[in-house]
């Protein structure tokens, strides 16, 4: 049943954090405060308490949510599916403020004093789903450690996002992501599995 | 000739940067402070505004000071060197504070609104040199771009440092060091070169 008191409160929660993302995309953590994220939301001040008591908090919450803001449409899973993703994942960083935000907050949180590695956990737990189903279908080397991989991956692709934010502000972010698959593949698939993989980004980004 | 008041002056720089850099370090770039890192250096105002106008300017002097503070003795090239490199910056970024509040700036430099690409950039070219050596003695496969690679090696190398602090505070980095070297060497060097390299920490993390 749902009930409409709560119903109303998820909403407000929801239109909070999407504020407070564009806010810390705009103005960075230090530059972000809370009443910036109010008049953005459009919410008063007892509604931005009951849901959320600081900004550290808030930041926290928007970095939990990095998942839910990217919206890869399910499909297949398997190698092309991750290979897929993760320049789904480069156009996201480049058009959507909410992935931006999210990404920027888990990078930076060490001058906000906090570290929380569980979004880079969610990452290498999604992308170990897709790591597991490659390997049933007998894409992957036998010496690859499915849990190793995507730990590295995690951690090499939030490098090069990075350094692609500080290069070009993003631009030749599906350029380094197709470097990076082109250097890592050898190392993870046979050459026939290989020989059949699409190393590029999909038509305006959106998945096939 | 050495003119002493000039000497003096190159002294002061070298003490106010390392002060700057334990303080950054300690407090992050929005919990440091001139002042901070004037008490820390022991020296006058009128000697900081000489060197240093402000924080801005003095972080990105810490940034630009990375491979100044990383002490690699210096020896034969190749890969073999390349992947000792890798392991010795581990255990700085792990013992080595100057080089931590210098990397550390390098990727949060977004929250105090300064986007600089160099201290990348001497990386990379750092890392072309290596490759280029391994390329005159035989040891790349003939696909690889030694460019591309060293482009690529920098950002995967700086989400792994980054993941790990976040992580372990730094703890499992040679661990994870090793794991982007497993996946990488199949892409970049042939079986008879890689079944001879050391793929591990050096014994104290002291190059060879």
């Amino acid at each position: 049943m749902a009930d409409p008191k709560q119903e109303r409160a998820v909403k407000t929660r929801k239109v909070i954090l999407h504020a407070a993302a564009e806010v810390f995309d705009q103005w960075g953590y230090s530059g972000a405060s809370i009443s910036k994220i109010m008049a953005r939301a459009g919410v008063t001040q007892g509604a931005m308490y009951f849901h959320f008591k600081s900004k550290q908090e808030l930041a926290q919450a928007v970095m939990a949510s990095q998942q839910e803001f990217v919206e890869f449409p399910p499909g297949e899973f398997g190698l092309q599916r991750m290979i897929d993703l993760t320049f789904y994942l480069a156009h996201e960083l480049q058009t959507n403020v909410l992935v931006r935000a999210s990404v920027r907050l888990a990078v930076e949180q060490g001058e906000f004093g906090v570290r929380d590695d569980t979004v880079y956990q969610e990452w290498a737990d999604q992308l170990l789903l897709y790591l597991r189903s490659a390997r049933e279908r007998g894409e992957l080397l036998p010496e690859v450690d499915e849990q190793e991989f995507a730990q590295m991956l995690v951690g090499a692709y939030g490098g090069t996002q990075l350094h692609s934010h500080i290069s070009t502000n993003r631009a030749d972010l599906p350029q380094r992501v197709a470097s990076l698959w082109r250097y890592l593949l050898p190392g993870l698939a046979p050459e026939h599995v290989r020989s059949h993989l699409r190393i590029e980004p999909l038509p305006n980004g959106v998945a096939a």
